[in-house]
């Protein structure tokens, strides 16, 4: 089934998902496709197409209701249960994700952290024990963990990536400025700051031009 | 002229930027669009139609100079002059931006840190003395800068965002768990671990069913 249906309609839904909850803390109960494009600032039409994908959604003329579709997204997207997560490198980015209060009431429990400086492993971290890198692959095989976080220095980022595709983890969210390749079967979202400063500031320097021609 | 080029085409430019000097460090002068492709993981008739939205690039045959398309990628991106950034918002996460190694390299300086509460005001991060939130829109006028970024929580943020566009910022990194509404002349990337998390437990969720079925 998700064969068909293309990435960016998969990293609409939580933002869809995410308006739909505020809506619903404003108690309103049911919402037009143009109400619900306001709040997520995404077109009408184009909410209703993705949505489309995922079978029939509200009544013509009465709209979408919050409750039903926030639950159905939350489904579709796999929320609906908990899942454990391992983090690799416990620098300071490390340590701000391990503290980052929005993970665990998404259903995103950090269980176990790892980090190859001797220095930082053994210490406690928000009441998670930092473990040696070494023991990364043996865990992340006896919890059948399917997540990890990577927040290592680029140049130790492919090789680790590697290793825990190897043990099974199917999903990484890569902190290190690179951009790995990984098999199809895995999903990898790259966070990375610097290339988000560089796509705007392209803009910013066309201004510019602007303003001198 | 920016207008006619889709903003995909544009998140791909520090992508290939990042390959090409790879390529550099390894010495290497010339390169195909095949080559440039696998180290950037976009087809090669990809990167040749991006590309074709700034100009003729590379040569029959020989393929493309690597020093001289990262040099007009660089400036085609805006990079190559330095950009002052400010940072609103230094708890864990703000801290952790303050000291992240990889900005300074690439031409974006922070050069000033504001949070609302007092106990950090005044304290000194990454030989930064962090101002009160007070002074942000008065900074922002009085050295013109262009870039923030935002480490607030995502309640603060919608209305600091406003004031910031009003100071005169026109690119902004955010780190709230918010997709705020800004002007069209004004950027924004959003940097939200957990809508990341969220796009990739589709496809578990996904793989667990047709294990089932």
């Amino acid at each position: 089934m998700s064969l068909d249906i293309p990435d960016v309609v998969i990293e609409r839904l939580p933002q869809y998902l995410r308006s739909l909850r505020a809506l619903k803390n404003r108690n309103i109960a049911l919402v037009s496709s143009a109400d619900l494009g306001i709040e997520s600032g995404v077109t009408p039409a184009q909410i209703r197409k993705d949505l489309s994908y995922f079978g029939k959604f509200g009544k013509q003329g009465q709209g979408y209701n919050v409750k039903a579709l926030a639950d159905d997204l939350t489904r579709i997207l796999g929320l609906d249960q908990s899942w454990p997560v391992i983090l690799a490198g416990v620098g300071r980015l490390g340590k701000a994700i391990l503290t980052y209060p929005d993970f665990t009431p998404e259903g995103f429990f950090i269980v176990s952290a790892f980090d190859s400086d001797p220095v930082i492993v053994g210490t406690d971290v928000a009441e998670i024990t930092i473990r040696p890198v070494e023991q990364i692959n043996e865990y992340i095989k006896e919890n059948n963990i399917r997540i990890a976080i990577l927040a290592v220095p680029g140049e130790s980022a492919s090789d680790l990536i590697d290793q825990l595709v190897q043990s099974g983890i199917r999903a990484i969210l890569n902190y290190a400025p690179i951009t790995p390749k990984v098999p199809d079967n895995v999903q990898i979202q790259n966070i990375d700051p610097v290339h988000s400063l560089q796509t705007m500031t392209f803009h910013l320097s066309d201004i510019t031009l602007n303003t001198n021609s």
